[in-house]
């Protein structure tokens, strides 16, 4: 089968790597951002450039969409010059942004009446698993469009799974971003509790990882969480924008999730105090704070 | 070197299985229960009864204590006919139960004054490791009496750590118990989310299995945890006590707990409903009971 053009919107910190990837490997590629600058980088490598989603998707038969949060996806399918005013019938398209997944569903309805195909494809991995290739995708849609969409998505990723009916990828990474943070706010709490208590942070993390408390938070992440570097990796803001979508989806689906919520509210407050640029283990310097205050007394 | 008489105090669900341990590597035992039964089947094996706490002491080099909690502790060691009341001097005490750390100073600031040693030594690996003698041990005290004391412990477990000045121990075992205990919550959370919006739960362990979400509680209990099973293993009333240790040791110590507490009163729920003898990630099912709820609409 010939390779199919591919349409490309949204070149961020992750979408343009999985672009060049793309070209990498032989796609044809016309790419769209409201920013100017990746696009001419693309160019430069010969990619086409799209003068609005409605272009590019007239102009492709696989359009991937990669942004930041749920309404700019919105905006891109449903907006002004957006996708839906250009995709053929036939074509597909994959949203690999986390964002709803009642967003991810609405999509697929429409795509279901106007006679294209749609994925919900959102991803973990960071930009290191853009750059190589090595990206976790989850992906929510008809079993049949996840196998032809599959040579595309194994340029992108190497852990690609079909989790069910449409949405029920961003579903999957809404649960895996729970359990992310949650696990990252306790390992903060008993890191805290045990340097105030006078133990060596690394012989936690050494004794931890060595039992059930095992995680991969603790693989990557402790030692330097130990010595306070929280140099990003995967920074707070974007882990407060998952958990919101996280308790929005337990909203929609009659959930209570008291934990999570715990945990949205401290990267609320990592982000309105200034670090939602830390990597997400850097949850660990609010738990700190919070153990400090206990050290100002009343005059 | 001869091996030293030991004192076996609390002969329960763990402290059982370690004596015979002990017994079989050649130990000479004086063993003390409140329950006679126990004490008897140790006997009919050749180890010996001591008519209290003191009379172990008096009788042995090194007395091991086992015991449900901080005030079973405080009352063998410090009560009537207690541990004090008849150690010797250089003997050492050995506490293996999980309590508050500062009971642990306390003890170890007793014997320092009284002349005998003293760690505090909290295990990990429920009673399978307890039998197998596959325990991780967490260690406070002196590096020489841990040197001394180091062939009795690895009769009993496998992973034997020295995490620091007596008390230390109990901070590492409350730190992995924070820590389980919150990944336990967040991936109930999390499981519940996914199986109310659809997705099979399964898939969903399987997904967060491969990627940062991957933990020992995933890879232990996840599939378990999928289809409901929530046979014992570590049961919520012992996971409930552990965390009433930790939120006590951010009162002496100076930490907000804010996750940690959380968890806590979801253990309690657990004990209150009358589920304390689910395995801790039965959890689930009181996330899952929240979550009906919404069903349930005013008339």
């Amino acid at each position: 089968m010939p390779k199919p053009v591919v349409g490309f919107i949204g070149l961020g910190i992750m979408g343009r790597p999985m672009a060049i990837r793309l070209l990498e490997a032989g796609y044809e590629l016309v790419v769209y951002d409201i920013d100017s600058k990746p696009e001419e980088a693309l160019v430069a490598r010969s990619a086409e450039r799209g003068v609005s989603p409605k272009d590019v998707a007239s102009r492709a038969r696989v359009i991937i969409t990669m942004l930041p949060d749920t309404q700019d996806v919105e905006q891109v399918v449903f907006g002004l010059e957006g996708v839906l005013g250009g995709i053929q019938e036939g074509s597909t398209l994959i949203d690999m942004s986390t964002i709803s997944p009642l967003m991810a569903k609405r999509i697929a309805e429409t795509a279901a009446n106007a006679g294209f195909e749609a994925l919900d494809a959102p991803v973990s991995g960071g930009d290191v698993g853009a750059q190589k290739g090595t990206l976790s995708i989850m992906v929510g849609g008809k079993q049949e469009t996840f196998d032809t969409m599959l040579p595309i998505l194994r340029v992108l990723g190497k852990n690609i799974v079909l989790c069910g009916e449409n949405g029920a990828g961003q579903i999957v990474k809404a649960c895996n971003q729970i359990l992310v943070g949650v696990t990252i706010a306790g390992l903060a709490e008993a890191l805290t509790l045990g340097s105030k208590a006078g133990v060596d942070p690394a012989k936690i993390v050494q004794v931890l990882s060595g039992g059930l408390a095992r995680c991969g938070v603790l693989e990557n992440r402790g030692m330097r969480m130990a010595e306070g570097d929280f140099e990003p990796g995967f920074r707070c803001r974007l882990h407060y924008k998952d958990l919101r979508i996280a308790i929005s989806a337990g909203q929609d689906y009659g959930v209570s999730l008291s934990v999570t919520a715990i945990v949205h509210e401290m990267f609320k407050e990592m982000v309105l105090s200034g670090r939602g640029e830390y990597d997400h283990s850097g949850l660990l310097s609010l738990v700190q704070d919070r153990a400090s205050i206990n050290a100002r007394k009343p005059r």
